[in-house]
């Protein structure tokens, strides 16, 4: 049996230990970060496990079983600064719990491998380089990109992971883990308001929206605030407040579509002067590829044609993309009955954040994530919050998922 | 006789000295312009003249004369970041010339009194605080508001003042130079596109627009990109974009009003992040103070209207404002004279941006301003110019002003 209240106390053990009145501070790679991870190895000791670090970083915890074949579970302890108290080590806590429950009903030997995995810098709040570990694990990692990137001090990810003991170089090597991994599952919070909207608890993940994010630059014409006549302005920054506006029409015209503008850079950026050139990023979300592709041709067109009218021109930048990523059908079967069985009912939900789950299934190993009732959809934020009782069920209806999980491992349809 | 070409020798002398590529670089406070302020203190050498600099760190030249009335040429050498050859310096360095001329003309020795004054931080391009000096000397300054404005890297202004000499607790201390000033005279170029567009050279100036300043602040709420959908989203970008696009209507409504919108800060300003806060500046100018003030107020409105159409709140910050100063009639008449006996025609106009005259002007001190044609209407950008030849007949016009109103201080009418 899994005992949830357990999960309860080590989350406000680590709360207390992590955090400050600002939120939680396990910034990855940060002596915080390492005092959490040195707190969890605490957690293991007396089962029946071996545990290891990987060339990545993260943090690996075996229980052999009569199966080589492996039931992961995952998720990371590394926090966003000022970060709630569930993102990430919910799913870490909730699987060392379902750990310690087949421990228990197993007398430690399974009937398949249970590992549980801490992946490395999810958030990528340091170096903006987030799903690190996992990356690296699913062999998707842009080594010669991220070894330069830089914090705000100028510390380079490079010399950061040194002080960890991770070879930046050799990130690579922690492919060795996917041997034997035949599922996995992870639990997070949802970060969103629509299960607290539609009253529900828990959801199956289909799966993880793909993203497109840019930077777009608008160029105009940098000129006096005072002797400009209006009409003679070639203002970039209008051009871009267009666009601001445009990209939600073009998102809500799809069910779950998401776009935003979340970053505007106004240059010379003075009270005096029309701006001549604005920078803004965009980051576009849908669990359709061709959904997502249209929305990109849409703000792109929209783009062009509002630096058009306003006599500017636009350049384009990919910061990043990936495509949605769906998870696997029997594990969101199992997930809808794990979740029927603990509250009664269930739901289908895309994960608009990514998550290292993302990373697994690309791999082609079956994956399905479950989320529970956020609190006004916040995250990322001090007042993240999920009702105790909440986390209890989920951490339930996740032990049954693991369960369901291992017995479709050993049947024909895995 | 003023010698035009040392003006341009000067000025392409400190243009070699204090600009890049990328323009001229004698941003107030910083290392350029002390280098500046040098280089021209370097230039009085031999002059039978006494220089200081007051509290707020103008610089004051006096060349002594028979009477202790004092005409004041003066102008500013700082500049924006990436600014033109011409902005504030013309002004500095003709006047420069101009008193040359009196001391050849004079034996040293004037009728009146002769002063040229380089004005303290004119263009507030760090710290968002223009006409910084002049308002310390004209006793319009806000030093309480001013002291924690802070730069980009988050230097206090109050520091970088120290760093310069100059405590920011005494700048109204510079009142003292206001002594015995019975004329105010500068030369500046026009920074729009008029002059060019009628052919003209040479303008008096009718006085100056007034100015509404302010920086508006929308909170929202900051949310997960990914995870927060469009209808539940309450973006503080989308209601300062709709502002953005707003003041153009509310300005054209008038024919010569015009209202910027020149820097967008967006909080966190992240490509993964909802916009959580929003700030804004918006600088309106017009010379008739009722427009002005109708401006300000549907400005005001449609922000509240925005707020709530997008769930935010909006607060409004003054950071200065000036009403509509129009310069002296006698002085216009003057400067009329001069610029017919140098090029032939004159015109008025009035000015759209601020200048130190205005503050001068303001304290009943019998002002006016001469402007020189400006190529395409540029300022505030390396691509800023005058005809060569145009600054030489500029030169010669201010000269002849600066004779007739040290006649005219001298008259019954003054």
């Amino acid at each position: 049996m899994i005992d949830s209240k357990a999960v309860l106390a080590d989350l406000d053990e680590l709360r207390a230990l992590t955090a400050t009145e600002d939120g939680a501070q396990r910034v990855a790679w940060s002596p915080v970060w390492l005092k959490a991870r040195a707190w969890f190895e605490e957690k293991l000791a007396g089962l029946p496990v071996e545990h290891h670090y990987d060339a990545a970083g993260n943090h690996w915890v075996t229980l052999r079983g009569e199966s080589e074949k492996a039931l992961v579970l995952g998720s990371h302890l590394d926090s966003v600064p000022n970060g709630g108290w569930l993102d990430g080590c919910l799913g870490v806590l909730a699987g060392l719990e379902v750990l310690r429950g087949i421990v228990r009903e197993t007398n430690g030997r399974p009937p398949v491998t249970v590992r549980l995995v801490d992946w490395a810098d999810e958030e990528g709040a340091r170096f903006g380089r987030s799903l690190f570990g996992s990356s690296a694990f699913a062999g998707t990692h842009s080594i010669e990109a991220d070894r330069l990137r830089v914090d705000r001090e100028g510390t380079t990810l490079e010399a950061a992971l040194k002080q960890c003991g991770v070879d930046v170089r050799s990130v690579g090597d922690a492919s060795v883990e996917q041997a034997n991994m035949a599922a996995y599952l992870e639990l997070h919070i949802e970060q969103g308001p629509i299960l607290e909207r539609t009253g529900k608890v828990l959801a199956a993940v289909q799966g993880t929206k793909g993203v497109e994010r840019h930077t777009i630059t608008f160029r105009g014409q940098e000129a006096h605030s005072g002797s400009t006549p209006m009409e003679a302005r070639r203002d970039a920054l209008a051009a871009a407040a267009k666009l601001a506006l445009e990209i939600r029409p073009i998102a809500m015209r799809h069910p779950l579509a998401v776009c935003t503008m979340g970053s505007v850079k106004t240059f010379p950026g003075i009270v005096t002067a029309v701006v001549g050139r604005c920078e803004v990023t965009v980051d576009m979300r849908d669990l359709d590829a061709g959904v997502l592709a249209e929305m990109l041709r849409e703000t792109r067109e929209a783009s062009e044609r509002f630096a058009k009218e306003e006599g500017c021109t636009v350049d384009w930048s990919k910061i990043w993309s990936i495509a949605p990523i769906p998870f696997h059908a029997d594990l969101i079967r199992l997930c809808d009955e794990a979740i029927v069985e603990t509250v009664g009912e269930s739901q289908h939900l895309p994960s608009g954040p990514l998550h290292d789950a993302a990373e697994v299934a690309q791999l082609g190993v079956p994956t399905v994530m479950m989320f529970v009732q956020s609190l006004n959809g916040l995250s990322h934020n001090p007042a993240e919050d999920t009702k105790r009782d909440h986390v209890e069920l989920a951490v339930k209806a996740f032990g049954t998922l693991a369960d369901k999980t291992m017995a479709w491992m050993l049947s024909d349809r895995a």
